[in-house]
C-alpha cells in the first residue's frame, strides 16, 4: 500500500461485539469503532466528556415533545448535575414539565387511535402519547394565578421561568426541569415562549388585568449575548433543532459583534432527525453554522440524525458511568439567575445593554 | 366482485401522461388521479381552491429558509391577491426578505463549499444559498435606527412589523412580504421574533436606549386568537411546520377557551418534510391536530411531504390560473393593521382581553 | 466588495414569480435562480437535456411504487421517444405494469384505510393506493402460463423481459413499460426478479415443470457491462434508488476491469427520498460514487431529494416542450434485444464473455 | 375522569431516570415506558423475546451496509446462538462479511473527504468508512476462482451461499455471517446476488468458463416458501428494508398459495429509516403488509425508525442479558442447507416444487 493511500486507511471498524450485561458505557466505547450514526453517538460522548473536562459554558437547547415523551428526568438530572450550565428551550417542553411536576401525567397510546373519539374524551395526542386537556386548562389557569401575583413590570423569560420554578418547587417539592433549574441556579431562556401553553397562561392573566403578563423577549437576546462575552468559551447541545438551535447561535453570533474575544462556539453537538438538503435552520449543517461564525472553525462537533429518545438515554447514562470526577471538579459558571438582572460569577449583568469589553 | 369489495376499488389510479406545453394546472389535475405525494399536492390544491369559494379566514405559516430561497415574491403574491389573511412566520423569512426588498440579494452557492473559506471572506451560507455578512450587519443596524425612532412604548409584534413595512416601502418602493403585507393590511405576527435577526436589531436598539425594542409576544397570543374568535371559520396553510403551525392552531384552542362558536379550522394544508414518528409539531399529523381541537373533525385536511420549494410554485401557479374569478369575489375579513388595536371590519378588538361572546 | 468575496457572490438568487398559465417548462426556467430542492430539479433538466444532446447512452434506474402510482406512461414515453435507452426497473414496476397493459387498474385509496377490512375483502394496499389481490394471482398464472410456452432453457433477464413484453404487446395492444420496450427494442434488466411477483409467476411455472423458469442473473451482469464497454461514454438516471441504482452503477465499474476506455458515467441525476448519512446504497451521493469510479470526477450531477411523483411529472413534460428537435436527431445506440444474445448497432455481444479491448 | 376516558389513560409514561452503571437491559426496560423511538426499540426487545419463546421460524432481513458499518458480528452471534432461524441478505452485506473473514478491514473515514482525491487511491467510500478498492478486486478473483472449481450447475443462492460459507471457513477458521451459517446451518437466501460484488465475482468465473456460475433464484423463491410451508408459524425481522424485507413476505404470501394453514407472519419486527409515505417498500408500515396477508392480523409487531447502528447494539445486548435460558430451550427448526435439496427436521423439501398439503 502506498504511503499516500495508508494515510486514508489507518484506523480499522471494529465490528460491535454481544456480551450480556454490557453497559450504557461498553456500549458506546465499542461503537466508537463502527460506522454512520452509532459512530456519531460515540463520538457525541467523547465531545461531550471534553467539553465538561474543559472551561467552557455549556447551553443546551431542547426542542421536539421531550418532556412529554419521557426525558424531562434526564434534563432535569443534566442541570442538576450540571452537565450543562444554560438552558434555552421551546414552551411546550417546559410546560409539559411544569404539567407533570404538578404530578400530572402523560399516558402511553398509540399513533393509530381514532382522533375523532379521542376529540370527543378531551384527550390530547402527541404522536403514540396522551394528556388530559381539562388537565392542561388547569395548568393554564394555574399560570395565570400564578402571574397576576407577580409584580406588574417586564420580565425576561429568563426571570420569568426562575421564578416559575420557584414557585412550583414551593408549591409541590417535586423534582422536574423547572425546579433543577430554580435549585440550581441555571437559567432558561424560552425565545419563543408565546408559541406555547405557557405563553397561553400568560396570556389568560393580562385579559383578567392588563398589566399583567409582560414577557421582554428582546431583554433574553441581549442577556443571553452577555453571558457569551463574559466567558466567551462556549459550547452547544442542541436536541432537536427548533428555536433554540438557533437561539444558542444566535447568542454567539450577537455577542461576537460587541467582544473581539468572542469567536464561536468551540464545542457542539446536536442530536436531530432534520436533514440540511431543504434549507431549514434545524436540520443544518455544523459545517454550515461554522460559515457564520456560530462555530469556531477548530470546533469539535457531532450530529447525532437520531430521535433523541433513543439516543439520549444512552448518551446520559455512559456519561453518568464515567464522568462523576470530572463533574465534581468541573469549573463552573456560577449563576444567579433569580432577579431582573443576570448575575455571573457575582457580578450582575449590565442593564439592556450589551457588555462591552474596553 | 362483491358489492363490498367494489366499494373500495372505486376510482381507478390515471397514469400520468406527457404533453409538450402542459401548464402548472393540467399538471395539477392529472396529479390528482396519481399516487402518493403528487396526488397529495394535487389534492392541496383542491382545498385551497375550496378554502377562497368559502367564508374562511385564512392563515398561511411560513418557517424554513423560505425567503433566502427565492420564495418570497410567492408569498408576497398570495398576500397581495389575498389568497391568504393573515400571516405567521419565523423572523428569519422576513428579516430576509427585507434583505432583498433593501435591493440586497442572496447567492447561489453549493452545498460543499469550503466553510471555512466562506467564514474568511464573511459569506454566511445557508445550505446551497449564500450572502453577505456584512450585509446583513447593515440591515441589523438600519432595523435598530428605524427602531430608535418608533414611540417607546410596547409593540405586538404584529402591530411592529406593520409599521416595519410602512417604512421599508417609504424608503424602498420594492416588493416584498412586509411591504407587500402593510399595502394590503394582512397582518403578520411572529412569535418568535426574538429569536431572529429582527430581535437582533430591535435589540441593538435597546442598547443604545433602554427604553427602546419593547415586543409584546403576549399581546400576539390575544390578538390572534380574537381574529378567529371574531370570525370563526378559519383555515390554515403551513409551509415548513416550526413555531407559525403551532401557532396558528394555538390561536384556534385557545379561541375556543373564550368562545363556544369556535370548533377548530375548517380546512388545513401542510408542506413539510418533517414526519411524525419523532412526536414533534413540525412533522405532526393533521389527525393528530384533530384530538387537541385544532382542526374541527370535519375539516377538509391534506400534507404534502415535500421540499416548498419544489411544491409551492407548481401549486400557486395553477391557482393563479384557474382562481381569478373566485378570488375577485372573495368575502375576506378586512383588517386595519396599522394601529395598536387591531381593527376587523371597522371594529377594533378589545384591548389587552379577549373577546367575549354575549 | 473584494474580489475574492465576488467570487462566490455572483449569480444572485431571483425570487420565483407567479404567472397565470406557466407551463413545465416555465416553472422550471424560473427555479433554476432559486434553492434547495427545486434548483436541484431544474438543474436535473439541464443536465438531461444535456445528456440528450451528447453522444452517451443512457441507463434509467426505476425503484419504488412508481407503476402502481401512476408514473408507468411517464416511462413508457421515456422509452418509446428514445429518452434513455436502457431500463434497469424492480420487479414490482414491471409486475404493475403488466398488470395495467392487461387491462387491471389500481384504485385511489387512503393510508388510514382500515387493513384488517382490506384483507378480508383480498385488497392490497401499497400507501394510498389499492388493488385486487385476486387479479394478482390471475397475473401469476398468466405469467405461469407464458413462460410454459417458452422453450426450456436458461434466460437473462433482459431476454425474458422483451420475450414477456412482445405477448403482453400481441395480447393486449396496450401501451406499458412492457410493451414500450418490446416495441422500440430497449433492453429493460430485472436483476432482483426473484424479488417479486413477476419470480412468483416464473415459480409457478417450474412447480408445473420442473425445466421452466431458468432466469440467468449473472448472464445479466455481463451484458450489462459489455453495453458500456461497448460505448463507453454513459449516463445515470435514478428515480428511487434500489437495485437499479446500485446495478447501472455496477455495470460501469465491472466495465472498467475489462476495458481500459470505461471510466465512470458522464451525467448521473437521481431522485431519491433516501438520506446518505445512513450509509445505504439508494440514499448515497453522486460525491461518493466518485470515490468507487462509478461516476468519472468531471460527471455533471444531480441530486433531488423529493417523491418521484412530485417531480417526475413536471421534469418530464418540461423535457418534451423543449427537448423535441434534439431528440429527433439524438445519436442513438441501437438494440436488438430480441434474441439469447443482445445486439448492438448490428454486432452480438460475446456470449457469456466479457468484451476485450485487442 | 370519566369512565371511558379512563380507558385512554391507564398507563402512565415514566419519565426515564439516569443511573451510572446501567446495562443495556436496564436502559431498554426502562425505555418501555417513554414515547416514540425509545418506546418502540423497548417493545421490539420484548415481542423478540416472545418470538424466541413461542414455536415460530424466525426469518432475518438484512439491508443497507451493515458488515461495512460493523454489524456482522452481531448478525453471525445471531446466527450461532439462533436467535434466527433463517437470513435473507443484500450481496452487499455478505461481500463486505466476506471481505473481513478473509482478513481484510474496512476503516473509520468521514463523509466530507475528497471524494476525487479518494478515486486517485482507489479507496471506496460508503458514507463515512472506507475500503481498498483493490482488495475488493482480489475478493472478486478468489469467489471467481471459488466458483470455478465447484461442478458446473444451477445453485440456488442458498446452497451456493453455504458453499462459499463452508469454503470461507475451511481456509480461514474465522468468524463472520458466511462462516457463521455454514456452521450452524443456517440457511442464507441472497435474492439480488446479481447487484452485488458477489455477483461480480460469479460473472467472472463465466467469463473463464462458460458453464459456471449458474444461480437459481427462482429456485430461492420456492425453496423460500416451502420453509414456510413445513412450518407456517413464522416471524420476520428486517433491518433496513430493501429486498430481504419484501422476499421474507413474498415466502408467506406464495406458501399461502399452496397451503390454507399459512395465514401470515405472527411476529414482525424492522428497524428502518424509510417511511411510508412515498410509497415504496422498504418504508411501508406492517399495518399495510396485513393487507397483503404478509403478516396476520393478529401479529405482534413494531417499527423503530432508526439507523440499524444505534438500534441494534443496544437491542441485541439487552436479549442477550435476559435470554440464555430460552435460547437454550427454544423449540428450533433444524436445516441442512448443504445440499440441492434443502433438508428440514430430516426431511428433504420437494424438488423444484412446492410443497402441497394432502
Amino acid at each position: 500500500m502506498s504511503r499516500r493511500k495508508s494515510r486514508f486507511l489507518r484506523k480499522p471498524v471494529e465490528p460491535f461485539t454481544i456480551s450480556a450485561g454490557a453497559t450504557a458505557d461498553d456500549l458506546l466505547a465499542r461503537m466508537e469503532r463502527i460506522s454512520f450514526q452509532g459512530r456519531n453517538l460515540a463520538t457525541a460522548r467523547r465531545i461531550w466528556e471534553r467539553m465538561l473536562g474543559s472551561d467552557v459554558t455549556i447551553f443546551l437547547g431542547t426542542a421536539g415533545a421531550l418532556s412529554a415523551g419521557g426525558m424531562r428526568l434526564i434534563i432535569a438530572h443534566l442541570i442538576e448535575h450540571r452537565y450543562i450550565d444554560c438552558l434555552v428551550s421551546t414552551g411546550a417542553n417546559l410546560y409539559h414539565d411544569l404539567h407533570e411536576t404538578r404530578g400530572r401525567r402523560h399516558f402511553i397510546g398509540s399513533p393509530t387511535l381514532d382522533d375523532a373519539a379521542l376529540a370527543a374524551e378531551r384527550i390530547d395526542r402527541v404522536y403514540d402519547t396522551l394528556a388530559s386537556e381539562d388537565e392542561f386548562c388547569r395548568n393554564d389557569e394555574w399560570i395565570a394565578s400564578f402571574v397576576l401575583k407577580l409584580e406588574k413590570r417586564p420580565y425576561t423569560s429568563r426571570e420569568f421561568l426562575f421564578k416559575l420554578g420557584e414557585h412550583l418547587w414551593k408549591e409541590t417539592d417535586n423534582r422536574g426541569i423547572l425546579t433543577a433549574a430554580y435549585r440550581a441556579n441555571v437559567p432558561i431562556f424560552c425565545p419563543a415562549i408565546a408559541d406555547s401553553s405557557i405563553g397561553m397562561g400568560l396570556s389568560q392573566a393580562r385579559h383578567r388585568d392588563q398589566t399583567a403578563g409582560q414577557i421582554d423577549v428582546i431583554g433574553d437576546i441581549i442577556e443571553s449575548a452577555n453571558i457569551v462575552i463574559r466567558r466567551p468559551s462556549t459550547a452547544s447541545i442542541v436536541l432537536g433543532g427548533g428555536t433554540p438551535k438557533n437561539f444558542i447561535n444566535q447568542a454567539s453570533v450577537q455577542a461576537e459583534f460587541y467582544s473581539d474575544r468572542v469567536t464561536g462556539h468551540k464545542y457542539a453537538l446536536q442530536i436531530v432527525t432534520d436533514v440540511p438538503h431543504y434549507g431549514g435552520a434545524s436540520g443544518s449543517s455544523l459545517e454550515e453554522a461554522q460559515s457564520w461564525g456560530k462555530l469556531s472553525i477548530e470546533s469539535e462537533r457531532a450530529t447525532v440524525h437520531s430521535d433523541v429518545t433513543l439516543a439520549l438515554p444512552l448518551l446520559v447514562t455512559a456519561l453518568e458511568t464515567t464522568m462523576k470526577d470530572t463533574i465534581a471538579k468541573r469549573k463552573r459558571i456560577e449563576f444567579d439567575a433569580s432577579g431582573r438582572l443576570l448575575i455571573i460569577n457575582g457580578q450582575p449583568l449590565p442593564d439592556n445593554r450589551y457588555h462591552q469589553d474596553t
